[in-house]
């Protein structure tokens, strides 16, 4: 499999650490959002894209997009180790925790909105700053309620599952942004067990070949 | 089971029109959004929801948010007939539309948003319809080059699915916000022989009880 991606990119991290996870070998190929106005804009990558987001998972004849929609067609290909283990109440709360980050947080802070809050709102950096937050915490309020009712030794339960994918990188970019994460206890002690499975560190976005630090 | 929703919303219309889709009776509680400050930010309905946000089922002790986990849950307790028909790959690319409109698209053109460009960023209404404008043609490009690739009848070949689920309520939301839609002819057509679908029909935000026409 080849998976395009960018380094920093938290939709990126999650096919990493979802790869690692079912032990699928791939070929990465780095898709650099910044330089030349952005990579993902080339048409030759968005041939493969048409979003112009990252990542892109190849898998022979496959050609997928959106790192939720990669996770389940690897659920579906290479069921073992699960990501969505336990019975269909259980597979429920991980995919609303999964989207809780991915329909409503990510999209928006990712690039493309901070380009266009700064680009053509002309927002300050403050108020910019002040927009991360908002989003981050009312998203982190809520995902920590919700632990309250599922969580274990991960997000729901005692077994790994997409909604701990989706939690790291979620949890790196508040990171990155300077989000306080003092408010949300479950949350960070998951978030703390999750960095040490060796699957999870391999995908950090700092010992990828794009890398730049 | 019980639908907590509101009739404008397009996540609850993606969930009624599943329901409908797959014969499921259910009682309908609406949520107004805006009256009383907005019904979901209750805390009765925070319990339920701590997004505050709609919609809601409850299947007995099941409690579920996030519409696309709702489509999911009732795929794996109710698989006929299905949301995801097909081979792996065609389960992909429907999850990915899907994932392209309630991922990328809604996040940044729903309620919550438009309040926070108005009233913390004080952004103007011609600034504020050059956002939607931005991102609904973002959005539906990418769709519609996509549908290129896989369209059938429907959105992924010939049979009813989850990314249809999601494309009709935003073709409606477009149409509220007053986007041009000409420059979609796939998409479009495929909205209207969704349209003609008795199930989707019922789904409609004009038929709920709490319906302000």
């Amino acid at each position: 499999m080849e998976l395009y991606g960018y380094w920093r990119s938290s939709a990126s991290y999650r096919a990493r650490i979802a790869l690692n996870y079912k032990q699928i070998d791939y070929h990465y190929i780095p898709v650099h959002l910044i330089k030349e106005g952005g990579q993902q804009h080339k048409q030759a990558y968005r041939q493969l894209n048409p979003n112009g987001l990252v990542p892109t998972l190849v898998d022979g004849k496959v050609i997928l997009h959106q790192s939720l929609a990669i996770m389940e067609y690897l659920e579906d290909t290479h069921p073992q180790p699960s990501l969505l283990p336990g019975n269909a109440q259980q597979r429920g709360a991980i995919r609303a925790l999964a989207l809780d980050i991915a329909s409503e947080l990510q999209p928006l802070i990712n690039l493309r909105v901070q380009q266009y809050l700064s680009q053509q709102l002309e927002v300050s950096d403050n108020a910019k700053q002040a927009w991360l937050q908002h989003w981050f915490k009312q998203s982190f309020q809520a995902f920590e309620r919700n632990l309250e009712e599922v969580a274990g030794v991960y997000c729901v339960g005692d077994q790994f599952s997409m909604a701990d994918v989706c939690l790291v990188p979620q949890v790196y970019s508040a990171q990155r942004f300077g989000i306080a994460l003092n408010d949300y206890p479950i949350m960070m002690g998951i978030y703390q067990r999750l960095l040490e499975l060796p699957f999870v560190a391999a995908a950090h976005p700092s010992k990828q070949p794009d890398a730049e630090v």
